[in-house]
């Protein structure tokens, strides 16, 4: 299944796309993409709806984040072989973690924003992984039935603020606007292997990352499972996995966003993002 | 006010502390210490209320973390003075962010657990802020309207986890049960100058940490609007403002918890907090 929540922004609605690339509303039987709906058993019942019997939604529709009342949106630093090459680093032991505000997610498509004083705004497109149900202490074998589905993030970054503010890279990652999530949450049934989906990003028609999950460090299961190791994650949780070669701050000379520029990225059988970048004071 | 929430875990209730330090049920004006609740406009129209005519809430009763719907849990490290100079660290230049998992919240006298594999649990107590309404750009000036109000905090850390595993200190602070908040969410005009509160820990009634709000590096208001900078804060969200001197890891040799420990602290006009240390096994 892939389901959405359409609507405007803070009034979405939950839907599914069917195979005909329509959007469906769900609302008739699920009150929100969120909470204990997102159980893997619980997305099992959905199946059972007649997706025919269900309204379609006419005529073009803001897409919003995928998912609902996300408390936690982690993330995973240098995670891909490839990339951590490009970037001349050492393939870390473990998983690096850091944050992401969870005020920063947005729908994918959303416009997004330097912030105030920004110099050196990134991109990086991203595998997310949603949880689906309460996993603490859980075993790598064990991992991916407490997973809901997959998405696309674009994991916004301003290097100036990340890198030269002092302690963690948090203050460079959460800035608003810098986590567009979706279109879809894709069940895993749907996705099929997670670590051999292609992905890209472009900015301005320009192909700037390419990539594969295949070249993770540490894939999905072990992410999940290490996780719930340090911290209890809950249903809703959003875990972006890190990207791929060919970030801004890669680039030689490093190239980075200004206003008007034109992010387009997406990921094998999960949908596609495009955001306009707008200055900080833009509504 | 002191607002709290009491109850068992998952059903608390909204209430307010009397001036004879009874619990009042809130919950026939209030359906929670949440939202829009939080803003301090808002929370001024709950003055109107007779406190005598809400139900007394008669017995012992669990306290719950003081507020619900948390999204952001964020804390400052090195904040105060006196602690940079006793762990023999540079003063920081600008405060420094990490994040505390919102998985890990709970009641101020809820039992805490050592995580599995810990084996240098520590204390800080600490000044926490309520978020009462959303802040981006916020000036100094105007930073303490947008806070609902004061809290105790016991940021508590596994060490080896924050230091040796790799990335950011967030792995050793969020574990199950590492954000112990409250008693109470005392409205600003109750605590007078947040610059001016006594704090203090004890481990098996030994007397661990003392300090004093002054000696704060970076102050509340100065927090709030610099954190604003770098995301928007949301009502609920809570920031602990660092520790001040005591910590195990600082004492010579280094103490940590221990199962069966009894750790108590509290800050002037914001009440005590008493947890008992438990395996990470138990319920």
């Amino acid at each position: 299944m892939k389901l959405v929540r359409f609507g405007p922004r803070g009034a979405e609605k939950p839907g599914l796309i069917d195979d005909q690339g329509q959007v469906r509303d769900l609302s008739g039987h699920v009150p929100d993409i969120a909470g204990e709906w997102l159980d893997p058993a619980r997305l099992q019942t959905l199946r059972s709806i007649a997706v025919e019997a269900l309204p379609v939604v006419s005529g073009p529709q803001r897409m919003g984040v995928p998912v609902a009342g996300t408390r936690q949106f982690l993330a995973i630093g240098l995670n891909y072989r490839d990339h951590a090459e490009e970037a001349g680093m050492a393939v870390p032991p473990e998983p690096i973690l850091f944050t992401k505000a969870v005020s920063c997610l947005q729908g994918p498509d959303d416009d997004v924003r330097r912030p105030r004083g920004a110099e050196k705004m990134d991109w990086e497109v991203e595998l997310g992984i949603v949880i689906g149900k309460r996993a603490a202490y859980v075993e790598k074998d064990e991992a991916m039935a407490h997973v809901a589905g997959l998405v696309v993030c674009d994991d916004l970054s301003e290097r100036s603020f990340q890198m030269e503010r002092m302690g963690t890279w948090d203050k460079g990652k959460g800035c608003d606007t810098f986590g567009p999530v979706g279109p879809w949450l894709v069940t895993l049934d749907e996705v099929g292997d997670p670590q051999d989906l292609g992905m890209w990003l472009d900015v301005n028609g320009q192909r700037m990352q390419t990539g594969n999950t295949r070249t993770m460090i540490f894939d999905c299961a072990t992410i999940v499972s290490y996780l719930s190791q340090f911290m209890v994650l809950l249903p809703g949780d959003i875990i972006a996995t890190g990207t791929p070669p060919g970030v801004g701050m890669g680039k030689v000379p490093p190239v980075y966003l200004k206003e008007g520029d034109v992010v387009e990225l997406g990921i094998d059988k999960l949908g596609t993002q495009r955001h306009v970048v707008r200055g900080w004071d833009a509504v």
